[in-house]
């Protein structure tokens, strides 16, 4: 599927999704849209992904499928800058696809324009019909489970969930990602976007894809949302520890960070604390144990992330690795 | 407001929104519909509480405004076995008012037959429509704001919060409790039931909650939803405690309870560590500390009441009542 994404004024350090697809996804990517970097290409700001141009409105964008808003801003809104791209696209008889919490085919214009252009608008946060509250049973598949999870949200999980996949298909294990957030339910075809489910329903929903995906592979990678210690996404973290009741964690991390994105008065505890946070809050409903580390080096230099994933393997007692920098080679052995 | 409530086969144990209207509630409940105790009286089953005849059906019921749905199995699902008695109460033009899931008002033939007689569906768990993600600032606010959580569901949060009300008020205390749930909602006449929001907005929804009463009260008693340790209900439990930011916490646990009803291989922690999990889980977010505990001893003789009390009292480490039985002046002091 030949595909652009939108990423306007955001691109690449702000659009998750844009950048998971390029990385992850088997579309193709035949353009980026973002007016702040028209010119350029996406290799001038990310080297180890798909390359594309970068172009400032649909009018540039050649012949494709659809359309995939590649950002999600904080509470999910439609912003109206972006109306005039994703009203082309769809004059143009292209799908358009989000992961928005605000529903693209809810909105009446594009609804009418979409119907007159037979194309498809796409919510991935729109949840199925039929959920419901957990039986407290994921614990039960025969499949591995492993939960990424994170010091706060955009720390690497999605990122992480994906190199420990590929890493342990190329070892010829059977493994595969569980995607509970917009751009893994993109990349993957399949999944619920968790945070966008009734709150009593989370768990149930997390508890749903486990056993589902338990049927068919040996290895699970759920991705994590949000973090235990967030002022805001903390209850979607917490419903997806115990809705997987996952046999081991993997705590991703942002070298440095030391508040919560967009919430700078509220610290980040200490990285062990943390740690021993999420195993506690685990226990009562399935022991698990944080067996590995991620971090995220991007800001450092060679030697500084080194250092850096030293430290944060020192402080956690467990392997830690920067996964796109360096590989996750050493890691995977302690999944097993 | 006259009303009846319908609790078939579940009064007056897994009644639990019709047993907080009838010990909270400023409306006059005319009857309780539950036809496996149809012939008794309320009193004969609870006596501390307002009395009420128990009837088989609606055509049993007297002159009243409103039918209310008070029981919320897990799921909170409509059984079919209500649907004649709801019909009835349609017909004779009085308003239904439910706390389910499913939505009374979206129910064909409920609604069809609502605008015919012009009596009013209200579903108490419908969300507003304009939620978002919470700013984190609940802390911020003039108002004491105290959280009741539980070791359970269904295990006296509720209860606990206007117990403690009560006894603020008659200090002179300009006190309320900031309702979550169905049953408080119906209470108060606002609120937001929280397990029914989008799980991304729970936090944000509590927030504004505890910043609306906070304009008009000097006591803020949030009622808490679920428990940390809870298969299911983790999620919205998270999402009050982050959401909230209380100053003090007061545990609520029912006596001799070792596993979470319903999930019974999933026990029930010590609650010395259940609390301390409690203040761990808040800190990153807002310190509190649980400064009360509250027991429903309602299984245990008088003697063996007073002795698990002083245990739970003595386990936490704070002032422990049972709430009903014995009132809470004693730890009334401890949110001071």
């Amino acid at each position: 599927m030949d595909i652009a994404l939108l990423a306007h004024e955001q691109f690449p350090d702000r659009a998750k999704t844009a950048l998971g697809v390029l990385r992850y996804g088997d579309q193709t990517v035949r353009a980026v849209i973002d007016r702040e970097h028209a010119g350029d290409r996406v290799a001038d700001h990310v080297p180890d992904v798909q390359d594309a141009p970068i172009v400032a409105s649909m009018a540039d964008v050649p012949d494709i499928d659809a359309l995939v808003i590649g950002i999600a801003p904080i509470g999910g809104g439609f912003e109206a800058s972006w109306r005039p791209d994703v009203r082309a696209a769809i004059e143009r008889d292209c799908d358009v696809i989000a992961g928005l919490h605000y529903f693209l085919a809810d909105d009446e214009e594009f609804a009418a324009l979409a119907a007159e252009h037979d194309a498809q608008l796409r919510d991935l946060r729109r949840p199925p019909e039929d959920l419901t509250v957990a039986d407290g049973t994921a614990g039960n598949v025969d499949a591995d489970v492993v939960l990424t999870v994170g010091t706060d949200c955009s720390s690497g999980k999605m990122t992480a969930s994906y190199e420990l996949r590929d890493a342990a298909r190329e070892q010829g294990i059977d493994a595969a990602v569980v995607p509970t957030g917009q751009t893994g339910v993109l990349i993957e075809g399949w999944g619920i976007v968790v945070d966008r489910v009734i709150a009593d329903f989370a768990a149930g929903a997390v508890e749903r894809l486990v056993e589902q995906a338990a049927d068919e592979h040996d290895l699970l990678i759920v991705e994590g949302q949000g973090a235990l210690g967030h002022p805001a996404y903390s209850g979607v973290t917490t419903s997806i520890l115990h809705g997987a009741q996952p046999d081991a964690l993997v705590m991703c991390h942002v070298a440095g960070r030391t508040a919560v994105h967009g919430y700078e008065e509220t610290a980040i505890p200490p990285v062990d604390e943390y740690a021993d946070l999420y195993e506690r809050v685990a226990a009562p409903v399935r022991e698990s144990a944080v067996v590995a580390g991620m971090v995220n080096t991007q800001s450092l230099r060679e030697d500084a992330a080194e250092r850096a994933i030293e430290a944060y393997a020192d402080d956690l007692g467990v392997p830690a690795t920067d996964p796109v920098r360096f590989g996750v080679d050493d890691v995977l052995e302690a999944l097993r």
